[in-house]
């Protein structure tokens, strides 16, 4: 018994919590705790919503983004423009670029940042399907909104080359002061970014 | 469309997921879109586990603390001595304490802690399990190992004044400051109990 008096199926819950991004084991366990004490019906209903998004829910074909339709509802909006593709990292950043309701062109997820150190090269991206996408000659511009951090930037660098031969205007969302912020408390490098990104009034 | 594009069954995942102990909406929204990013058998593997668990795991009928056996190995480990009773609020805090290797008595899970405002009464915890245990006159000495919080401590001496007339032991583990920790560091309330708790040497 003692420390190791472990119950296996707990063990086993608490092992696959773990596996979540930002759940260390000391946080599994406790979320495997509290999936044990309340009703039987709260935990089953977190399974099946578990199984039923899996079940339900694949990248759409065209833009990678997640999708319960055959082609994602973005992809298929006749309202939108084709002429602009906004490229971001991940399908929640879809979301949050969504969240503006100042685009209202098309996306494309890459599933990632370019990131030598952990093994992620252009192929595991889908830097590809990008580049068909933009040959087909109606892209005219690609906002390349990937996050603003190394790997963000050595992403968008990378497809901004790839890009140019292309003839497609290839744009890269602003760095600066968030709205709120305060300059007594921006970092230097955002300030540089913003001093250097400054508009003409 | 806009930003309520949300997908139905990742919403729902999502809204599960937000109502485990320390996940807000936001953090629920990464891991969604993690569960549906991994492979599918480790969702699977996610989802069997939370069931599996609650089909298998149970509150031990003696202690209280979760067993997958009829009664748990900790109550039926003929080693351990019955003079002995520590009480916790916590199925969890059962596996801190047999960490320690310092304890061979029984347990008693309370399930939570006396918290008037939040409406959690005596009745609402195994106050009157503990003293039918009691009763038998087999048990000598009861622990009192609720969490030294405010609502942990009230709990310890409301248990404390009902087990004084049945000629029992009581006691309560020792505040003061932890093994490693620093007197500059420590609180007064702290540093206070410790002064108080001291031993002579």
């Amino acid at each position: 018994m003692a420390s190791d008096m472990a119950i296996e199926s707990i063990e086993k819950l608490t092992t696959q919590l773990a596996r979540l991004p930002g759940i260390g084991r000391k946080t599994a366990q406790r979320l495997a705790y509290h999936i044990l004490s309340v009703q039987k019906e709260q935990a089953t209903e977190l399974a099946d919503a578990i199984l039923a998004a899996r079940e339900k829910v694949h990248p759409c074909p065209v833009c990678g983004a997640f999708t319960d339709l055959e082609t994602c509802e973005l992809c298929s909006d006749p309202k939108r423009t084709d002429a602009v593709l906004c490229v971001v990292s991940d399908a929640r950043d879809v979301l949050s670029m969504e969240k503006t309701r100042e685009f209202h062109g098309r996306y494309h997820v890459l599933n990632g940042s370019l990131s030598p150190m952990n093994g992620i090269g252009p192929g595991a991206l889908r830097i590809n399907a990008l580049l068909e996408r933009c040959k087909t000659g109606t892209v005219k511009e690609v906002i390349l909104a990937t996050n603003p951090d190394v790997e963000g930037e050595a992403t968008a660098s990378y497809i901004a080359k790839l890009l140019k031969p292309l003839g497609v205007t290839t744009s890269r969302i602003a760095h600066g002061i968030p709205i709120g912020g305060n300059l007594e408390y921006t970092d230097e490098v955002t300030l540089a970014k913003a001093l250097e990104g400054r508009r003409i009034l």
